[in-house]
């Protein structure tokens, strides 16, 4: 670095004020107003009507394009591969709904298909989503727990759990809650709202994801376990669940249990298996697929449901459904978590969405992407689908098996119909253990994720510190709540990393006109007689106090101290002018020599003393320059602030310069009335070095002023 | 100003970059831990312990020093003045707070005298408050509404109000309130959390008051109109309450009435006459008192409740109650309402004390003022005392009268204790509708700040919203729950105003090193070649991808679309580089010329054409400065948008340069993994005029080599 050539170079101007500036520059006025802008985003024509009916509906605009022999076979392959994925997920994803499996086969085709007509993302797979399904079991175990379908039996003499209504209701729940959904996210869309996703940092997002993984796990131990517990729901219920689940441990099933832990380390070791082939092979294994293979003909040849009392999924009805009417009954009861989960898919569709659109140089319309999921799940709640987002497990594979466009989408979605109307029903035998076994193993991704709390410890502490607040409130608070939280949190950050700033004395670095912290750099020299105080952060009101504390204390004297020490000087004189006055009028009337006159006399030399000090104290600056180039914006309070700290220390003589003001903020400035007859834009200097010179050439001119007097 | 005589200056430097700087002026990397900071802040010593202990009881330290010559004539006076109005006061505030009037005397007594020893402010008047006693109110008429007291009355043969056992539960949850709001104000003292009174801006708070002066009015209305509507609580409960009030207005008692608007023209006039006179008497005319005073002599004179059915104070009973166990049961039902007082009554009573701390050069201790307003209503909720804070109006007499310590508070319980033995029963006839027109009267004051919203409409925008909505929320929403929402949305405002900064091309000032705003300026030239970009705001998770945007839509080319033709271009390269090798290959085999050897020369001209448009188009700039002087701080997200922008366009033959960034910016690139061994410090520059000097001096390099390269 040292050996490399350094260019000089050489600058003489003026020294400029904003005033000058503005001078010389000429500074424009014309604005354009509110009005204009809205009109502006308002004016409709042809062309702009045109596209934006191609906008909402993109399968107009591409598919009439599409590339047949470029695209696709990638696009069958991809389409197959990922509709062999969706059945063992969504039947598994649907348990962590608690809605029968055969509803995550129908979320697997409705929606998708949907989303290949008005979606613009052409790499994700739309489809079921392990947080968004947890969070509808959330809803679901809220609104018809087992405990309201509780029927008295006959034959055995005790009461039962009346699974048909149960499933009945709960599935008229997740239909509800999923339309209610998909209208939020449309209506977000329309409004032009798809900017919200921003407040989703992505530590928030990892952090988030990771503690709803926690959900997903804790609400899959009855399956693995083969135990029923209670489930609970509100703030603390994962807790609840697991102290639950401890103390119901032995009642485990033992041949569930060995069924999971089988299907465990077998779907692990063929993923492992499969990323070794991954290079070798075209395709990866259906591993998943292969998995529920195996263990339904496992468990109908041995008769695990009835030999050792292994939880199995059941009948499965073949064929569709009609659609039917979302129960408006239950929209109200349902309106907090349908936003939760409008926003949590949104998020989580678009954060994937955009990362392909990158690598492969397309772009995501943000507000086109929200209408079509919107669209996707209301018209999934009319078909009793779940809410959907996408899958980053079922997205990685369609595009590393070629997927090119929507088409592969829709090919998955064909073949998830396929499956539904024609082999579902063969699955009836296919333990429940496995399907959780099949969640565990995809949620290694997400677990991963815990490496992320060292990486940001490393490299931003206050972003490490929003994963573990994120996490942490996600557990505890399930994740409707806890988002909600996470993102009032993550919001609180700004305030505070804008409300704790760095104060420091600004120095000179040796000939040059560059100023920097004076603790941070040995070799910058404070300039005599002037004071550079510097704030890291904007000047507003949750920090206006303590950057007048800061400039007090790193000044070294107390202005407070001294004004009031003046102040009390004044009303001294005051009172011993009214005194003199008196005294006067006394000596007119006696005409006698007064006998109390040398008292006054000193009282007039304690007060000169103090005024010296005030006015002429050498220990204090002649001149203080703020910086306030790192300031964004100023509101009434951090202007007032300003303005009190220049009347304070003109009073005491000190002169107050402010440096490297945005235009905007010396728009704030000016709106907020701190320039007056007395004080104009000549305070302001374009930066620092600019205030600087201003000083010393003004206190040189009063000098020669000075010593031109004297000689005269 | 154009004839003010300017300086010149001139710099001849190197030009530097951030390695360069931290070289030069030799950086320092000792920077104190965490751990010692909270070591430091830990460690005890004799002095320290002595200090905390004077600073815990102020009055220790300053009543020894008291000057009997100097304050005692002020205080007296002041203090008799205080303490006549604390009287009328106390009485009407009770009725807010709906408990009876004496309750209203004890409050004005016991915690004031707490304060006397704890506080720090000499100047303010602790005691009732009209909002903090309609909030009270507010969780009275929730947690007792008269709807709990009904007895049948069997002379009568209808249901009454039990009206003793009423009250009697009505001091019971007010005590309750009050001590734990206290002891909420010492916790949050004793851990230094006297900041979060920074969060209530001017803006804010005086639109709380506006808004809490609405509720004050309108539940009083009941006393001025002589009716009993019923109390509603809980969110709108404001309009509900003025639905009920016009439904009633036919049954308006008329008696009630006339003395209601004879009492407040009387006061208004009396007011008027004290301002008038304000400068000629030595103390104001207690307008208050001699208003009840020639009330009650009316009253008593013409019964007015008996004849006209004017309601009437009622009994007073005389002498102090002994202390009571406030109610533990209470307390999980007031908690929220009790830390809502904690934040309101120290959020006025701190910024009155700055005020007059300001004025008279002392200072106000933010936490020892938590702890004794929190002494002062924990201890009063032993005395059936309810929440206090100060009182605007009596400060203003207090300081007006020549009050100058704290004793002038004492001296006036000392009066109120007085009042309250001997002559509080003389009161008994004095009719409620005067308290209502004494509150009105006392409210004038906050019913003049809707004057800021024109003035705060001039001086900025955003702090009216903030003003407006706060107002609006705290009358729909209540005093307590529209205070928590209107923080929210004031927090809300500086993530929103640094979320939309404005995005600007900067040009170079002619001949100098100044750099504005291309749109802004008419002599502003952009530097040819290079595009220097400047946002308003931090670059930070909120607004990172519309840095982006913004920069590409500044900068007028597309990037995503560049980047992606070099991609496909280079695909197109690969397979054509396959396809040749295969036909090397076969051509090698065959050894005969191929016939359709015409066609891959086309494609090769096709992608050289595309790489020079890629890398050498002279649309795109040389390169890209980005001004980031107005960041506060970079978190992961913004350090990443920075890593992929330099990505991005290096990977087009666009260099990017950063300029401005502070010390705790660099830190934040560096933590942030920004810097690698391509990426060095030297792509930072101190100003953009160095980064403009640096592009434009290495491209003169760079093209004397290439002429070098081809003379030779």
């Amino acid at each position: 670095m040292a050996e490399r050539r350094r260019m000089g170079y050489s600058m003489h101007r003026k020294i400029l004020d904003e005033g000058a500036v503005d001078e010389m520059a000429e500074k424009s006025d014309s604005k354009t107003s509110l009005s204009e802008k809205v009109k502006k985003s308002m004016r409709c024509s042809g062309p702009r009507l045109k596209n934006c009916l191609l906008g909402t509906v993109p399968v107009v605009s591409w598919l009439p394009r599409y590339s047949i022999r470029e695209n696709a076979l990638g696009d069958l392959i991809s389409g197959i591969s990922v509709g062999i994925m969706q059945l063992p997920q969504g039947m598994a994803y649907a348990l962590l709904a608690a809605v029968p499996p055969v509803f995550g086969l129908y979320s697997s085709f409705y929606p998708v298909l949907i989303y290949f007509i008005f979606g613009t993302s052409k790499h994700i797979s739309i489809g079921t989503y392990a947080v968004m399904s947890v969070m509808i079991g959330g809803v679901i175990e809220r609104l018809a727990p087992d405990s309201n379908f509780m029927i008295w039996d006959n034959e055995t003499n005790s009461s039962i759990i009346d699974v048909t209504s149960r499933d009945a209701e709960r599935v008229r729940v997740a239909a509800a809650v999923t339309f209610i959904s998909g209208l939020f996210q449309i209506v977000l869309g329309l409004v032009q709202f798809g900017f919200v996703v921003t407040y989703l940092s992505e530590p928030l997002v990892r952090g988030y994801t990771t503690g709803a993984a926690i959900h997903v796990i804790v609400s899959q131990l009855k399956y693995t376990f083969g135990i029923s517990p209670v489930r609970h729901s509100g703030p603390f219920s994962l807790i609840y669940t697991v102290l639950e689940v401890c103390y119901l441990l032995p009642q485990t099933n033992v041949g569930t249990l060995v069924v999971s832990i089988v299907a465990i380390i077998g779907l692990i070791l063929a993923k492992e298996l499969n990323a070794y082939l991954s290079k070798k092979l075209p395709i990866p294994i259906p591993v998943e697929l292969l998995g529920i293979v195996i263990a339904t003909v496992v468990s109908w040849q041995v008769d695990l449901n009835g030999k050792y009392g292994v939880d199995v999924v059941g009948l499965i009805p073949s064929g569709l459904q009609p659609p039917a009417l979302p129960a408006v009954s239950l929209f109200g009861q349902v309106i907090g978590d349908a936003f939760a989960l409008a926003v949590v898919g949104y998020g989580i569709a678009i954060s994937l969405g955009r990362i392909f659109a990158l690598k492969y140089g397309y772009s995501v319309d943000s507000n086109q992407e929200l209408i079509a999921l919107g669209l996707s799940n209301s018209v999934g709640g009319f078909f009793q689908c779940f809410a959907i987002s996408c899958s980053m497990s079922r997205t990685m594979v369609q595009e590393s098996t070629g997927g090119k466009t929507q088409v592969a989408g829709a090919l998955s979605a064909i073949v998830i119909l396929f499956i539904t109307l024609w082999i579902g029903a063969l699955f009836e035998d296919l333990p429940k253990a496995v399907l959780a076994a099949i969640i565990f193993v995809n949620l290694h991704g997400m677990m991963k994720q815990f490496m992320d709390i060292p990486a940001l410890w490393k490299s931003n502490k206050v972003d490490m510190v929003v994963w573990v607040v994120t996490f942490i409130l996600t557990v505890l608070f399930n994740p409707d709540l806890g988002l909600a939280a996470s993102i009032g949190f993550s919001m609180l950050t700004v305030i505070f990393r804008t409300q704790l700033p760095q104060y420091s004395l600004l120095g000179q670095v040796p000939d040059t006109d560059i100023y920097r912290p004076l603790e941070d750099y040995n070799q910058v020299r404070q300039v005599p007689g002037i004071l550079i105080f510097h704030s890291s952060a904007t000047l507003y009101f949750a920090n206006a106090e303590m950057y007048q504390d800061a400039l007090a204390k790193k000044s070294g004297f107390n202005i407070t101290k001294i004004l009031s020490a003046k102040k009390k000087l004044e009303a001294k004189r005051k009172r011993h002018e009214k005194k003199n006055a008196k005294k006067a009028k006394k000596a007119a009337k006696n005409n006698a020599v007064d006998p109390g006159k040398g008292e006054p006399e000193k009282e007039e030399k304690d007060i000169a003393i103090i005024e010296i000090d005030a006015e002429h104290d050498p220990s204090l600056p002649r001149a203080i320059i703020l910086d306030l180039s790192p300031v964004n914006f100023l509101d009434t309070v951090g202007v007032k602030t300003l303005r009190r700290i220049r009347n304070d220390y003109e009073e005491i003589g000190v002169e107050v310069l402010l440096a490297g003001c945005q235009t905007g903020v010396v728009d704030n400035l000016q709106t907020g009335g701190f320039f007056n007859e007395k004080v104009t834009k000549s305070c302001l200097f374009y930066t620092v070095h600019d205030a600087v010179l201003h000083c010393q050439s003004s206190r040189k001119l009063s000098q020669d002023k000075e010593i031109t007097a004297t000689h005269f």
